[in-house]
């Protein structure tokens, strides 16, 4: 079978946040799949933070998006076609699909996802990328103990809010940073979390220091800069920081400056790791096993924040992760 | 036996580098050794840059020294007096006796030193705070492991000589920086180093580069500042770092920006990691043992930039720390 694919390249890099003139789309007519290739039909994109910085012609831990490539993403969708032994017309899989509603894709590189689970939008949130990062990075990176105080930022994203709650099912005392009253709301009210933060009110320090009067033994940070120094001036002896991601940077047209509090770490004898969740790649089974079974007994929330729009809407609603328009996953359908 | 003690004290808290208006030289009459307690003789003073962190009036891992109190310091010297059944006159001794010639302190600070091992300034240098630092911070805070390219900034000091040495004779590969080309000269000569940056000439960035083109997998850093965000920019994957200092940063009158390039962390992988040597005191006997064994065979030259001048030498000799002066482990005589 063969199908035109409407699909979102990148059409310059963008200076700064993205923009139209960022982006093309176009209508490509697909070759049939191939020997072990299956043709999907894509239902739901993931938007991720970490796109930006695959717009970015610098070395790092994957290559960045080509000019005039399709944009990378992670997306589910159903198989209707296949050349694979694995799978058969109708499966419900995810994998990196682009910013497109078809693609041709390497059976090797798809996974088949379980709908009774949970449904599509969460396979690309808790039970995706999101969820695998939030659990690898509090119990792996961060190696989270009984009894820690836990400080999350971007708390009401995609990760941040898997993460508070992973950490309060173990028991943990957990504080959330997230920007304005209604996110912060739901992080107290619906997720449980001990304390939220609203970023963008008064003084990050002082709001630290009195969520977490003894100090913090993990900090998951997701955004960086200021709210990363924050963080570090109200660490525990031993703390352990996973770094995650740094959205408030991603953006920048000038220099970040870096974490001028760092020799904290020092006088706390603290840590500070980075990690990439594709490191994990052998033991998602475990995290989606652990999740799947919270999700169904009702003590992991997973939400996504869902634009139907398909790919003609992709970039406006990238934009929605920079301004913090988004609570939960942003998924995009097709 | 009562003894007048020559003294340095703190006379007012510096701004930037000390000067002549920080100290004041006093003589004080001690108060006989008590129960429990021993009167040394001091021989030779412990400089360190940590005692720049001492003189801020800020919390930190111990207390500041108070204005008028005498300057802490870790000395070794001989008992005069003894009024525990630990100690005789005649013992050589070393512990933190401050910047005097005589002191009273209680026996539990006190430890023996056998100068059949080393000279009483090796016992302040490689086998004394230093030489902890170095062993426990590259060992166990970098987890050295065989095959590692090991890069160490303050390389010439009391705490980089070693961090080099040690690494060295685990048949790691060593890349030093330091100032000035009798130090490099020194680092790659006579320690072995297989590569020595003079941080004064030129682009650092790109000086790594060339002597470790695979990669760092342990920075030890001493100096902070920019020569840490260099090292940041050549980590290979899954690389270490061990925060031990930032004497580049103690002076500073401004606010010092922080390692700009620390999303390196994420990209590779890595962790930076603060640590203090007093944690580790209940295995100094370990390296003590490694060290002196290293000495007595020659596979680890302790050096140490002897100044012959008293107490009163001291408010100059400490700015020789901060200048670069010196090439090993400053000690002063008394």
């Amino acid at each position: 079978m063969t199908v035109t694919a409407r699909r979102v390249h990148l059409a310059q890099r963008p200076v700064g946040l993205p923009d139209a003139s960022t982006w093309s789309v176009r209508e490509t007519r697909l070759d049939a799949p191939g020997e072990g290739e299956v043709l999907v039909k894509v239902t739901h994109l993931s938007l991720d933070p970490a796109m930006r910085g695959w717009l970015n012609d610098v070395k790092s831990y994957v290559p960045p998006v080509g000019v005039d490539e399709v944009m990378r993403a992670g997306g589910v969708g159903e198989v209707l076609e296949s050349r694979d032994p694995r799978f058969s017309v109708g499966d419900p899989v995810s994998g990196m699909l682009g910013i497109a509603d078809h693609a041709v894709v390497k059976a090797d590189e798809l996974t088949p996802i379980d709908l009774s689970v949970a449904g599509p939008a969460t396979w690309l949130g808790a039970l995706g990328m999101p969820g695998m990062t939030a659990w690898f990075g509090l119990f792996d990176v961060a190696r989270l103990q009984d009894g820690d105080t836990v400080l999350v930022s971007g708390a009401a994203g995609a990760v941040g809010s898997v993460v508070g709650q992973l950490a309060k099912a173990r028991g943990c005392t957990v504080v959330g940073i997230a920007g304005g009253p209604e996110k912060t709301a739901w992080l107290t009210d619906e997720l449980g979390f001990d304390a939220a933060i609203d970023y963008r009110q008064g003084d990050l320090n002082r709001a630290i220091k009195e969520a977490a009067p003894k100090g913090v033994d993990v900090y998951f940070d997701n955004v960086g800069g200021e709210t990363l120094d924050a963080a570090l001036r109200n660490l525990r002896r031993g703390a352990r920081i996973a770094i995650c991601g740094a959205i408030s940077t991603y953006n920048a047209t000038e220099p970040v400056p870096g974490p001028a509090n760092y020799m904290s770490l020092l006088v706390n004898r603290a840590s500070m790791t980075g990690f990439l969740v594709f490191d994990y790649a052998d033991r998602y089974g475990e995290a989606v096993e652990g999740m799947g079974a919270m999700i169904a007994d009702g003590s992991l929330v997973a939400r996504e924040h869902v634009v139907e729009g398909g790919v003609d809407a992709f970039p406006d609603t990238l934009l929605m992760l920079f301004s913090g328009a988004n609570t939960g996953k942003l998924v995009l359908t097709v």
